[in-house]
Parts: C-alpha cells; structure tokens; sequence
C-alpha cells in the first residue's frame, strides 16, 4: 500500500513564451530543484519546452520526454486521431502517477500559460482526481508577442478575441471583424487562409506578424510587408486595439 | 546639455496578479537593484503595485508616487476628464523624462502585464520617442484567476473573449453568447450587469467569479452561488471554453 503521507506533487510548470529570464521566481526555483521532469516532444526532436530549461536543471535530473504519437495525415475530426491520442496522454498519466504515488515530485514543463491552449490540461484531467496537481501559471506567448510590437494590445474598454488560425476561414473573418483587438494563434500553414480573413474583415493593413516572441531570432513584421511568408505554427499575429486615451 | 551616453532607461515592470513568486525573474532582479521606483495610486493609499513589492526594493531607493487626480463622478466620456487625466500623465511623464535624462534608471511598477490594459500606456507613448523605454511583460491576473479555478480556459479552438464589465449589458450578452470561453474584467460595480448579461446568453451557470487571485484572500465561486456579492473592481469572471479534447 502507499503511503500517502509521502504522495509526490506534480508541477505542471509554465515556462512562459521562451525567454528563461521571463519565467516566473517560482517556476525557476522549482526547475533548479527538479528531481524529475517531464516534457511533450515530436519524436525525434529535442523539444522546444526541454529546450528552454537547457542549462537549468540540477546534476542527476531524471528526464522522462512524453514523445507525440505521429497523426499527421489524420483529420481531427476522425475518432482515430482521438483514440491515439488519448491512448498516448493515459501511458504519460500512467507513469507520472506512479511517480506520485512512489512519492517522487514532478515537474511537467509546459511551453507558455499551461491553462491556456496548453496539452497538460490533457494530462491534468486524468490526473488531479489522484494525486496533488500544481498548476504554476506564466507569461502567455501572445503577451510576449504584443510586447514585442512595442505597442499596447489593449485600451480603456477594448473587447479583445483569442483566435486558432485553425478555425475556418469564414468564422476567422467575422470574428476579426466583430473584435477591437484581435489575437491570432496557431499560425504556420494557415497563413494565407488568415491573410484573406483578415482582408475581409478590414483588418489586414493594421496587423502584425510576430515569429520566436521574446527568444533569439524574434521578428516583427506587419503581416502585410511579409507576403508569401513561411512561419512557424507558433507565429502570432496581432491586430492592436484602438480604445480610450486620455 | 545632457550626455546622451548617460541617459537612462526607464522599465515598465509588470508585477504580474499579485503574488511576488509570480513576478518574473527579469522583473525580480530589477527591482532588488533599482534607485528610483516610480507606481500609480489613489491618493492617500499605499497603492496595489507598491504593496505587492513589499520588502522587496533596496536600501535608500528613492520612491516617485503618482496619485491619480480624483474624476469620481465624471464620465468618461466628459471631456473634461480626458483634459484632466491627459494633464496629470502629462506631469508624470514631465517627471520620468528628466530622470531618464540625468542617466537614472527609473523602475515603474505596474500591476498584471503592462501592454494589456495597463495604465503605464499613457506614460508610454509619450516617453518612448524621446527616452528609453522597455516593457517587461507580466502575468496577466486573468491568467492566475482561471490557474485558481483549477480547470482550462481554452481547449482546442475555443474562441476566448475578453470583455471590460463596464461595456452595456447588451454588448456584453451579445459577445458572451458568441464565444467559447470568456473572461470579464473590472467587475466591480459591474457585477449585477454582468449577471444579467451572462443570463441573457445562457453563460451565467457556467460562470466563475475570483476575488484576488494569487493572493492573500483569494476566492473562487461560481456567480450563480454568490448573489447580492460585493466584489472588488479587479474581480474577475470567467466561463471555460469546452473545446477538443482527447
């Protein structure tokens, strides 16, 4: 039987847009602690989150990469692209619960705010009925993006929207249109399906591209000079509000 | 004439929702080595951004309190409060620029994260053409009132709307009925608006209203549970998205 008394936590720990010097106190005294830690990759790659961390855990860390399984080519609409995936998120939670429960803490490294569009929550929801679940929030990628235009995403009573690019083009476009603010997320291959919502809703020549926000090789463009652009899944693209000024 | 080599910069310190483990570590360091530290506040308050870095600033830091002039009972849509508030940014910016020019760093203290909603804005743009000026985003309080839900915000492609509770009850149920999560702010005296608003869009048994998030006193209840509440103007309401999940 366990002894609950020695039940490990486990730290779902938002590193924030990619900067290390913009994580949180927190998150960086829980890192430099860390006796495991946990992160999502694409097979194969070294992981974007375990690559903000690079030089920051302690000497013996173990390191346990929760590896995507491939779905490319699977439409998120097919019961298939579920079932893989939800048979992938219970192996992680399996093993991290069996940390837990042999009393070892976990620090799980979560790219950006973990609540927001984060893939823990995944995790969290079989979780947290089990064993003590820490969520430590963090700086969003889009805060780092609006940041990075040196200009202020919102003013005075500014309604602003959260968008995927993933969405269709139609809703994409309405929306834009409907919002003094606008926030666009998950970028890469749907650029030019944003571009021309974007047109639509009369927002394109007010828009900002902005790829790598707050680390090495960080660009900011507006959307409009960078015709034809290849970016990353991760670029966000901005439209400022315009509200109250005294 | 001053020595350009010498001028100083002044840093827009996002503080993040209130608990000083969630400051940045960028945020941190800055404010253990500032000389001057500048913050927004009511007169005759200790203001909300000076107390959340209590026991944090050096020895001998010299304190720039700037007390927001009194436009109770003026709307905002009065001239005369633009003429009022414009003045007094005016002043304060007058103060932060010759600083800046006499080579001293200034630290300028501002709660959540600066370019969302921030009031450090009206300093902004009229600094930034004539000094150095660099933004050091935060945690957004709306980020740590969803972490203390201790459920997601956004799944998949929910669409997240982020409203000001001071917008009309019409406007406000309109956008509510229209997005898959939601987040309202400046709450305050807005609450029963906000009620009425969330009932008219079907959202209200699905809404969350969090009192201090992060900090000492901390509440999280659904709005439906806390009728006839008092709740301060940096409450915050949110209603979770329910997008994909696997």
């Amino acid at each position: 039987m366990t002894d609950v008394s020695r039940v490990g936590t486990i730290y779902c720990l938002g590193l924030g847009p990619g900067d290390p010097d913009l994580m949180s106190v927190r998150a960086d005294r829980l890192l430099r602690q860390a006796r495991h830690v946990a992160f999502f990759r694409k097979a194969g790659r070294k992981g974007q989150a375990r690559q903000i961390v690079e030089g920051m855990l302690p000497d013996g860390v173990t390191e346990f990469p929760m590896e995507y399984p491939v779905t490319t080519e699977i439409p998120f609409t097919d019961p298939e692209y579920n079932r893989i995936l939800s048979e992938f998120y219970e192996t992680c939670s399996t093993h991290l619960r069996a940390l837990s429960q042999e009393g070892e803490d976990v620090v799980v490294l979560c790219e950006g705010d973990p609540f927001f569009y984060g893939s823990f929550m995944h995790l969290h929801s079989r979780l947290s009925a089990d064993v003590p679940v820490e969520i430590v929030p963090a700086i969003t990628g889009m805060s780092a993006a609006w940041t990075a235009t040196n200009m202020p995403i919102t003013w005075g009573d500014d309604v602003l929207t959260v968008l995927m690019g993933t969405l269709p083009e139609d809703d994409l476009s309405k929306r834009a249109a409907n919002s003094d603010a606008l926030v666009i997320m998950k970028v890469g291959r749907n650029i030019e399906k944003i571009r021309q919502a974007l047109k639509t809703a009369g927002k394109y020549q007010d828009a900002y591209l902005i790829e790598f926000a707050s680390m090495a090789g960080q660009t900011v463009q507006r959307l409009a000079e960078a015709e034809g652009k290849v970016t990353p899944y991760f670029s966000i693209i901005v439209v400022h509000g315009q509200g109250r000024r005294p």
